[in-house]
């Protein structure tokens, strides 16, 4: 008797669940032009991961410190001659569709996003030890890989910079291919421009990256 | 025209919607007898965050990597006599529903779990300049808020060590007050024995705490 009622409930939920699916596609639809902005790559369903202006701008991304935390390098300011490159502690995020794919591929898909946040050196010294905590957020950089919008990149991918001091810009064009793609096609050729011999949550899940 | 479709069909979504979501309910209804394992805290119609055996020790938690990065601390061992409280690299996260209960209340809910993954350093210099990346893992850490499970302790967190060097132990009892909680409770109590001080993820989003 159990064995048959779960054998009905199942059969409704399937039902349900279905009927719940084409609602979904439905409301989709229907919903107003413009409703849902429009990127490059986003993902079938969901809204855009990153947004760009009509000429090609990417506005600042939201929403990337719930996504998957890839790695943190440091290079803080005084062991750069006063002023790192990238000040100062780097969190890395991609975006967790995007982390799903090299989890089973080892690749970065098309319309991967990862996000560099930047943040200060603060207090030297904690009840943990001596060494390094975070400040406060300083900057912003994106690298999307898009193979339309950058088609003539290498490796498709595109790299932006909000800036390294607050207040960040709102959008920003591309940097030019000699500010960051040529370093990472030179230095990553072999990860797909990412350098994730610096990320252990990468090379933990790659199936054959290392 | 338009208009009044739209009506039905928002009218239908939301019956589907409701008959969806009876469905769930019914089939977790039926679900065979500890198919979810038991947690002290599990949030209502989840898997558990973590578990714990019978006689309460915490089994390796798993899954964490796409929970809620919270901060990365460093304490290099080069700067603490050679051998750190907490080597190297710490990456600590949160559960996603805490997170979401934190950034509206600035509060950690009962239930909350922290991880603190440690790694090693590794190259101390790379393209983006001198300082620190991550080598490999080597350490993990637990923290977790359960006002029945350690109603005992200070804020009624329970810490756990699954050792710093690899391969890790599979499952922990608690640390003992003195060794963690005691020092949390001293140090960060005006934030709920959290270092949130270090934490800029956790200070953007808390409404009021720092």
């Amino acid at each position: 008797m159990l064995g048959s009622s779960r054998t009905a409930v199942t059969a409704i939920v399937a039902v349900l669940v279905g009927i719940a699916g084409l609602s979904y596609v439905l409301a989709r639809a229907v919903a107003p032009a413009g409703a849902q902005p429009a990127a490059a790559q986003a993902p079938k369903g969901q809204a855009a991961l990153v947004e760009f202006t009509t000429d090609g701008k990417l506005k600042q991304p939201v929403g990337y410190r719930k996504w998957v935390f890839v790695g943190s390098p440091l290079t803080p300011n005084d062991l750069n001659d006063g002023e790192a490159s990238f000040p100062e502690f780097h969190a890395v995020y991609i975006d967790p569709e995007s982390f799903a794919h090299y989890e089973k591929t080892g690749e970065y898909r098309d319309g991967t996003v990862l996000i560099k946040e930047l943040s200060s050196v603060g207090s030297r010294k904690s009840p943990a030890g001596n060494g390094y905590n975070q400040g406060e957020f300083t900057g912003l950089e994106a690298a999307i890989k898009d193979s339309k919008r950058f088609k003539d990149e290498p490796g498709n991918w595109g790299y932006f910079s909000f800036g390294h001091k607050y207040p960040l810009k709102k959008e920003v064009a591309p940097n030019p291919t000699a500010a960051c793609n040529a370093c990472h096609d030179q230095n990553a050729k072999k990860t797909g421009l990412v350098f994730s011999q610096y990320y252990p949550v990468l090379r933990a899940v790659a199936p054959k990256s290392k």
